[in-house]
């Protein structure tokens, strides 16, 4: 059983606001929950409609529905603390690091997160204003890989401005990824869902890249979702 | 002005069933209405809170908001006739098709009809079992692709079998894609969110392929979003 009291605050962290407030986050799901079982997070307690895991408490149904994210609520539910990733750990001379500019969208942000761990990307580095990687939506999308990749967020152009490595960027008049040279290491910018990479942040880029369409001439989308371009990208630097 | 049982008409196309019935899917926003009027889709009728298009009938915001299908209404919404498009079409022997076995997230195929319609796939053959592609959530994140990609559905296990070309599709065991040869013609399958390609469509595949981790020995995420595996695949073969 939770007291009233305690099933808002597990609702308050469904906000960036609440999250920071009580410095936590939920996870859901028998799978995701037992991997931070495993992980290095600390885990502030367990609420579960039926036994699972030997630490975890018993509610009912509906108290897991009031607490729940989710469109069908799970038999588990984990209140997580929020872990605290030093930025220096991101260190684009060694590794390839993604830094994303403004992407809005939690489940693009997840799926980013995701296909970032598969790539053996370990650090994003976001735009403050970029989604939350621990709202709820995201934190489902990453399937697990939250607890693997570090997002961290600051100001994204002075951070870039202060990397001496290669910084790559995609734009409309950029050089054809699959032709282009790409380093082993170095950063790569992707921008927000409508307006691309800002110019502030542009500024910073030394390697603009384009994926072209095919075939090159015909007129049909526009665009790719940012996923999916980060996607195409990341697989065309570990391909070589 | 609309009437109550215009409402509930335009209500009912949210659903397969009463798209069926109907013979019609609903399309919002003015920059993908505009598409449709210049496209070879027939448009019943526009419905608009703002005077946009010359032949839009004029509605409130608040019948807008009743007609819907969106977290936010936009001031335009159309509804079309649905396309009926030959299966012959599809063919794999002259040009790349996709396949899609049990897709069920309406995001993953919206995005996947817009990433075909980037990398000049103009067919996709789906199961039957697979989400519809005039679900409106679907027809919103295809961001106009729908227009230009056919999509057809069939029992694709029998559609497979009689295709004399080369079948495509991602298995654990498969061969590296990075290094295996791939052609510029056949089928790429691609499987269910959860349980990847089935049994009896994977008996038609000719060539398995897998996109390696990287690195290849670590363990991180056990797999790519559906939608994103697509688009390095389609990537892959189209830089060669």
């Amino acid at each position: 059983m939770i007291t009233r009291a305690e099933i808002l605050d597990i609702k308050s962290l469904a906000t960036k606001h609440g999250r920071e407030e009580l410095g936590a986050f939920i996870a859901e799901g028998e799978k995701l929950v037992g991997e931070i079982r495993n992980s290095s997070l600390r885990i502030r307690r367990i609420l579960q409609t039926k036994p699972i895991f030997s630490e975890g408490e018993m509610i009912s149904e509906k108290e897991m529905e009031r607490i729940s994210q989710l469109k069908t609520a799970n038999s588990v539910l984990a209140v997580v603390e929020l872990p605290r990733h030093s930025l220096a750990k991101a260190q684009p001379a060694k590794n390839l690091v993604l830094a994303l500019d403004r992407v809005q969208n939690p489940g693009n942000l997840g799926t980013i997160i995701r296909l970032a761990d598969w790539f053996g990307i370990s650090d994003i580095v976001c735009s403050e204003d970029t989604a939350d990687c621990f709202n709820p939506k995201v934190v489902q999308a990453t399937m697990g890989a939250i607890l693997r990749v570090r997002v961290h967020y600051t100001n994204l152009a002075e951070w870039l401005s202060k990397q001496n490595t290669n910084i790559y960027g995609t734009f409309l008049e950029g050089e054809n990824i699959y032709s282009a040279q790409l380093d082993k290491t170095g950063v790569i910018v992707m921008g927000n869902e409508g307006q691309g990479i800002s110019a502030e942040v542009a500024e910073n880029v030394s390697h603009k890249l384009l994926i072209p369409p095919y075939p090159a001439e015909r007129c049909g989308s526009e665009s790719l979702n940012v996923a999916i371009a980060t996607a195409v990208i990341c697989s065309e630097f570990r391909r070589r």
